[in-house]
């Protein structure tokens, strides 16, 4: 099942796509029409409350069809998307250097020894299709990096590697946008990758059932059509559920929280010379079975 | 005003300390009392429905005062204690070595040329006199850093040094915990400052009026009563509103973002031979005109 989560005459909704359409459910208005009282009401408290949620989901939606309950499903063409995880419960979780060639590009002589792990804010946080500012005001070298995303499900720490997929809830495309000036200068990385809109996301969050693999996924970055990352997730150094285990080690991981897993070589930065983006460009980051996050930039 | 959060028979409350007592005012069960419908229901929420919120806590406690509804006062030994900020928004935004003693002690020839900002999880945040634990199981290095925390009361991007105080509710005194073995070892710092209770806050927020100038109070750190840190916010690099100032023009700050301001010199990777905490050691962390923060370290 892919779950969106979108803005419908000025609320903010979610449910999963429909099939087939170029449309989603809304499955807030189903749950409501058939007097579901404690249907969860955001996509956060609905990941929290279980893993049946997407079966009931499901079940709301079997319904929805067969009783043609054909006004509760909108176009793609009427909603505002968002990001499917609007706002996570804490900063995105992100890898550093998961990739041996990306650590390379970078001018390190190897990956780092052990799990690198940094944070964006979640006010950073931005949707396919979004027009997002390229901040020349701040930053002369803002770059992509084309990652897939893991979306947990519970609560966990200390979570061992061979339970780290009951803790997903399913997968996602991210854009760990970096302004490499304000990244180096500052030393940690958090304020160089925390800018307005420098985290979109989406389009979908994809659910793990449809997803066999995570690590086994290929993964292509286009600048204006010009591919620029191509690489697979098995590459990476930490795979998911290596990630899952090493960071709740140290820390709790909640429902709703967002991992980004590192992105390959092939950034601005890495580049010869260095290209990094500018007004106008469009950036698609397309990974294998969830989609394509695009977005272009512009002056704000 | 001292607002403090509580625990009180299972409810997450919050409330203004009572004047020469000690005790707290439920002040959601007089909000109630009145009929104060749209009374916000977190301390958070109060705080993001803007500046008159103090004023408001002023005279609901006033009227219960003169209306002697003593049953809606609870003594301190009644109550469990929060973390006055039980959840921060994002994570918690920190400043690294913001004293110049700090940096030397730390190794550093001199601090970071630029504003070093990094961040804690929320599920680290912790409240005063709770017991933390030791987390020998991870760390044979865990160490304390006093620091007063500042805790913003408006969002905003781009604030400038002088409308900074603006955007602040008040302070609180917060030890910024750190694994340093895991802070060096994992080169970015958010694991090795994430772990469970390592971010204890409190006893409360003292809210801006009633500190003139927070560049100016004495901090000292005490761990068994023995003095470690004894220093002045007046050493801080970046004052309170630069930190402000220069954390906004990257990030967008929120009410209830909670910045820990920086360490000064005395930490225990600092001393001689270095000296880390131990189970059933006690930390005792006092900001001038805000009060002590007490936290004792256990195996968990």
């Amino acid at each position: 099942m892919k779950v969106l989560s979108f803005k419908y005459e000025g609320k903010t909704l979610f449910g999963p796509k429909v099939k087939r359409e170029e449309a989603v459910w809304d499955i807030l208005a189903i749950a409501a029409h058939y007097e579901e009282a404690s249907f969860p009401q955001t996509i956060v408290e609905g990941i929290a409350s279980g893993l049946d949620f997407v079966e009931k989901i499901r079940q709301l939606v079997d319904r929805a069809e067969q009783d043609a309950l054909n006004d509760l499903k909108y176009s793609f063409t009427a909603i505002e998307w968002l990001s499917p995880i609007p706002r996570t419960p804490k900063n995105i979780i992100c890898v550093g250097k998961n990739y041996v060639d990306h650590a390379a590009e970078m001018g390190d002589d190897a990956p780092p020894e052990k799990l690198m792990i940094f944070t964006k804010s979640p006010t950073a946080i931005a949707a396919d299709e979004e027009d997002l500012p390229i901040h020349d005001e701040l930053t002369t070298n803002l770059d992509y990096e084309g990652e897939l995303a893991v979306v947990i499900s519970k609560e966990g720490r200390n979570i061992p590697t061979q339970l780290a997929y009951d803790h997903i809830f399913g997968y996602t495309i991210a854009n760990d946008i970096t302004a490499r000036d304000i990244q180096s200068a500052h030393k940690q990385f958090f304020l160089g990758k925390s800018l307005d809109g420098s985290c979109p996301m989406g389009p979908y969050v994809v659910t793990k059932d449809e997803i066999p693999n995570p690590n086994q996924l290929s993964i292509v970055t286009k600048v204006n059509d010009e591919v620029r990352q191509s690489s697979q997730t098995d590459k990476m150094i930490y795979k998911v559920e290596d990630i899952i285990a090493e960071v709740s080690r140290f820390v709790t991981l909640e429902p709703g929280d967002v991992i980004l897993t590192g992105t390959p070589a092939g950034v601005g930065k890495g580049m010869n010379p260095p290209t990094f983006l500018k007004e106008g460009d469009t950036v698609k980051i397309s990974v294998e079975g969830i989609g394509t996050l695009s977005n272009r930039f512009v002056k704000k």
